[in-house]
Formats: structure tokens, C-alpha cells, sequence
């Protein structure tokens, strides 16, 4: 299985240099000072190099929704009960959760799997993809999530679901999630990766307080410590820190990138899986595009890892894919704007004396 | 005409505390972490209030670009001629401005208007509203920009284009405009209601050289020593130092807030025009959304001084309304969110332990 992972990450190609150099200089060629649309055009340049297109154009977009649930919650990490989980499985089948409203919004699809959602008897009959590694990841205090087989498992996973869903007319890869207590695991993810402390990155989460936070903190410094996981062996931080469905989005990543599909990260647990998809394949990094900066402190170190400047500064702390969708309009902006906009020749406008 | 000024002035309501108050409630009831959409939710509530309706609807949305020319580009305050101010009005006529397609894209109506252009000659046949002051303002270096009786004249012309535009469907409005040389008058405004230094809030505009930024500093110091606009009176500040497509937009401001609708402010310049209709009409300032935090140095003043805090940071710097146009879908979407989401008990999820 990691002979098939290897060869996924070697397909990635690195962008098309000779595509962002025609789109920079059409750029500069368009009815407004050089550089005055800021990190629009920035992200206009990354989409044609990323699509080996020099006027790209973005038709069907999806977001991501994988679900999955963790043996951490037994620490008391979370103000919700694990069944929470499977219902907001039910209730983006259903259509009334924040991420189809904001999908619908933007024209995006929005595709639901279960990576391992514990409490199976809730979830709907239909309407989502299903590839369960197991009901849930082991409590990673006491025994490590997964193990690497079903790290892999998941990965692949999250790409068989990606590489089914994607049509040769989708342009657009949003990265969601849903999952209680994953914001534990990818302050663990974040930490072990990044070698930075676990009070540095560990955050209230869906709204625990101080001392909510100082206990969950407390959690993923004793896993980190009795886990041990190889901060140089992505794959051994996954499997014993992770959740399924933090894998399963480094599998989408990976089979968005092979496709030359921009990659819309969400926040913080989004984040933490374009991290390790990152470390697993260096050229994936340039495929991401950062939505929004969550308020979760950990997302910070991941950005700046990452070299991403996120679009929006919302105070989000959602997840589900929710800054993912709302980044959207705005990446079709920056490709609308390389391609629909007049030239100062076209327009006979002077140009800077 | 001041007399009129002050009844629209005392016509703008503040905002409705009993919408507001249902629309925060019906938020802490969706499923979602209360408080966990950040800013998307105080924009909700904030438009709730605005419309006196607890479940706002977005239906048409509108942008203003407002064009003048500037007499203080003698002074070589800007790398554009001036010539560009009439040509950019021809091109947002032809739908090929940036304004263009970033309004297509949020599904906005771009209104141009035309408050005193000087290149007359190649302004297009038709396509703009109409209402020249005067072909530029005076350089406000020499002598004051425009009379007292000027500034109201503009100031009605843009209400009353606003009043014109504005249909019963109409729910959201931004500002926008183009004026080679109004990053210069927009420093001296906000210098000089705000009590500041040139040199912190001069910057680069389209595109101005270290050398070039501090001249532009000094044009704006030395106007400022030889205007003394007083900072107790916004229509002297705006007279003496301002331009006809600012005061417009004062106008347009105050025509939306009058009628209940809210106001995205673009970038530096609809900044400044902002903080002279808040200046105006206290009220006003609840009216107003900031879009985006433009590269300007002065557009920060603009923000603190107004208590805003912007939903993108793009490092836009191109004006003509694009930010207020790129962050329609957001308040949409926040309008959205409130609405269109189900509850934890119609969705049957659990909430918090």
C-alpha cells in the first residue's frame, strides 16, 4: 500500500511555469495599476499554474465533507456528545447545515462520506458516501488511533472518493470536515509535525473554556509524550495521533493535485490534513490555497508552515468546509478577472506616463 | 441647502434592537457552535438591524462608481494623466473595468455616474448618469478644492442618483469610484477630520515611488497648513480639500442609510467618504460594512476611527468599488446562513452536554 502512495505522490506534477508567465503578463496588460488587485491576482497566477491553463476557468466545484469520529472524546475534550457527529452527517444529507447553505451559495456540490463515524444507528439511510475504516479511532491517550494499515486504508479512502467524484468539469476542490474531537487530533497532528508545544496550538475549539482548554491541552501533551509519533514519518503522525477523516482529506489533496485542481483549504483540521499531505508530497504544496484563518491558534502554525496567506479573516471556527465555500467566489473572481477584463490597448486607455 | 442636508441627516434611524435581538437569538438556535461562524454572524445581525427584519432577504444589489477629476494632479501627485479619469468612465460603459467583472460575478448592477470629469471629450455618448459640478475640482493646494454651495451640490447630486437608482428590490449598496488623483484629496480629508500627520496616511495610490509618496506628503501637508479645513465641520474639510466624486458618494451614503440599506465602503476613498457622511449623520456609521483593508496606510485610520473591522484582506489597492463587489457574497451569505439554516431541534441534533 505505500508503494501505491508513492507512486500517487510522484504523479504530482510541479505548476506550469510558462502558463503563470503568460498569466502575469496578461495581468499587467488589463485596465488597472500593475498589482492593484492584490492576492486576487496572486491566485489568479497560482490557478493557471496549478491548471497549466493561462486563462483558466473554473465550472464545477465540490466540497469535501468527511466524517469521522474519535476515541479522544473519552477525555472529556469536547462540550458535545459523540452522537452529534452522525446527526450532522444527517443534517448535511438533509440540506440545513452552514456548510449547504454557504455551498449552495456558491454553486458548489457538496459530497458527504463516512470515514468512521461511531454512532452508526443515526445516520441516514442514504445520501452519502461510505467507506468506514472502523466506528471510530482509538482514544490516542492510551493506544494509538490507528494503526498504519488503516492510516493508509483511510487515505485511500478519502482518494477513491475523490477520484470517483471528480469530473473532467470540476475545477474547484474545497477540503470539509466533521468529526467531535477532531480539533484534539489536529492540535496533536500540528504539534508533532511541527515540534511545537501543545499550548501553543490547542484552542477552545466549539467552545470549550479556559479550563476546558488547559485539560485538552493537557491530553495532547500525554499522547504526545506516551505516542511518541516520528515527526519525520507523516504517515506514523497520522496513524497514531490522527482520525480517519483528517485521512481521508490527505487522500482527496493528493487525488485533487494529481488532477491539477486547486485546493481550497478550510481551517484548522483541513489544515492539519494539507500538512501532512504536504510533508507526504512536497509538490502538493503549491496546489493549496488558503480560505480563511480560523480562530483556532494551531491554524496559524499551519499556514506559516505552509506559506499560505488565507483570503478571508472571518473568525470562523466552524469547520465542515464552511471558509472553503466562502473562498470560492472570490478564486472564480481572480480567474474572472485574467480573463474577462480589457487590456489598456483594447480599451484605448492611456497607460502610466 | 444645509437646512435640507440636516433633515435627511435627522431621517436616518438607528437600527432596530428588536430585530437584531431575534436574529441573535434565531443564530444561538442553528446548528453550529454559537458564535462559531465569527463575523458572518455579526453581519447578519447588523443587516437585521439595518432592515428592521429579523430574517433579511438580499435581493438587488447595486454598486456606485462615482467619477471627478482632481486639480491638485498639477502638482504631480499621480503616475496616471489625467485624461485616464474620462477613458476608465468609457470602459466601465463597455463593461471591460474591473468593477465590471467583479460585480458581474456577485450579480450586482454597476451604476456610473459622472459628478465632474474634466476630459469631457472622451467621456462616452451615454451608458452614465450625469450630474457634473464643475469639469474637476481647484487645486487644493492653491485655493479651496470647491466652494461650500459645491459640496452640497455634489453631495445631492449623489443622493439623489441614489434616490433615483434605488429600487423597493434594492438591498445592498457599495461604493465605488475613479479619479486620477483621489488618493491625494482622500489623504487630506482623513488627515484632517482625524487629526493626523500627512506622512501616516499618504501612501502609494496606483503606483507612486518612495520619492513620489513623500512629494504627495508634502502637497498634502502644505494643503492642509494653507486650507486649515476645520475638523469640527465635515462640509468644510470636504470643500476645501475633498472632490465632487467623494462628495457624491457622501450622497449615495446617505440616500442608502435613509432608506434602511446597508453600505459596503470599498477601499480608502469610499473610506473617507464614509467618515464625512458619519461625521454628518452619527447614525450613519451603523449603515456601514467595511469590505476590505486596501494597501492605503490611511485606510487603517479610516477603519479605527470608524470602529470597522473588514471581512477581506485581499492588499487590494484599485478602487472603483471592486472590494465592496467581492464582498457582496458575503453579506449574502451571512443574510443566508440566518435564514436558510435548520435548528438543533428541527435537524434533531443534540446541543451541548
Amino acid at each position: 500500500m505505500e508503494q501505491r502512495l508513492n507512486e500517487i505522490v510522484r504523479s504530482i506534477a510541479p505548476l506550469d511555469e510558462r502558463a503563470m508567465e503568460l498569466a502575469r503578463s496578461r495581468l499587467d496588460r488589463l485596465t488597472k495599476p500593475p498589482g492593484s488587485l492584490g492576492r486576487l491576482e496572486e491566485v489568479a497566477v497560482q490557478v493557471a499554474g496549478i491548471m497549466g491553463d493561462p486563462r483558466p476557468k473554473i465550472s464545477r466545484k465540490v466540497v469535501f465533507v468527511l466524517a469521522a469520529d474519535h476515541g479522544v472524546v473519552a477525555e472529556g475534550v469536547s462540550p458535545y456528545p459523540q452522537v452529534v457527529t452522525a446527526q450532522m452527517v444527517a443534517n448535511f444529507v438533509r440540506g440545513g447545515a452552514a456548510i449547504n447553505v454557504l455551498a449552495r451559495r456558491a454553486g458548489a456540490d457538496v459530497v458527504v462520506a463516512d470515514l468512521g463515524v461511531a454512532a452508526r444507528e443515526y445516520l441516514p439511510a442514504a445520501g452519502f458516501l461510505a467507506q468506514p475504516v472502523r466506528p471510530g479511532t482509538r482514544n490516542f491517550v492510551r493506544e494509538d488511533a490507528m494503526s498504519r494499515a488503516e492510516a493508509l486504508q483511510a487515505i485511500f479512502a478519502g482518494y477513491e472518493l475523490a477520484s470517483r467524484t471528480v469530473t473532467p468539469r470540476t475545477s474547484l476542490i474545497g477540503l470539509g470536515e466533521m468529526g467531535i474531537g477532531n480539533t484534539t487530533a489536529s492540535s496533536a497532528i500540528v504539534a508533532a509535525l511541527l515540534g511545537c508545544d501543545a499550548g501553543e496550538v490547542v484552542g477552545p475549539g466549539t467552545g470549550l473554556d479556559a479550563d476546558g482548554v488547559r485539560r485538552k491541552a493537557e491530553v495532547v501533551e500525554r499522547s504526545l509524550r506516551s505516542r511518541a509519533p516520528d515527526p519525520e514519518d507523516p504517515l506514523d503522525v497520522l496513524a497514531k495521533v490522527g482520525g480517519f477523516e483528517i485521512a481521508g482529506l490527505v487522500g482527496v489533496a493528493l487525488a485533487a493535485a494529481e488532477r491539477r485542481l486547486p485546493i481550497l483549504v478550510d481551517g484548522f483540521i483541513s489544515g492539519a490534513a494539507a500538512l501532512v499531505a504536504a510533508r507526504l508530497a512536497p509538490a502538493l504544496q503549491q496546489y493549496l490555497i488558503a480560505s480563511h484563518c480560523s480562530a483556532e491558534p494551531g491554524h496559524r502554525a499551519v499556514l506559516r508552515a505552509l506559506g499560505l496567506r488565507p483570503l478571508l479573516d472571518l473568525s470562523l471556527r466552524l469547520g465542515e468546509g464552511t471558509g472553503a465555500a466562502l473562498a470560492m467566489p472570490l478564486v472564480e473572481a481572480a480567474v474572472a478577472i485574467l480573463d474577462e477584463m480589457a487590456t489598456f490597448e483594447e480599451a484605448g486607455v492611456s497607460d502610466r506616463g
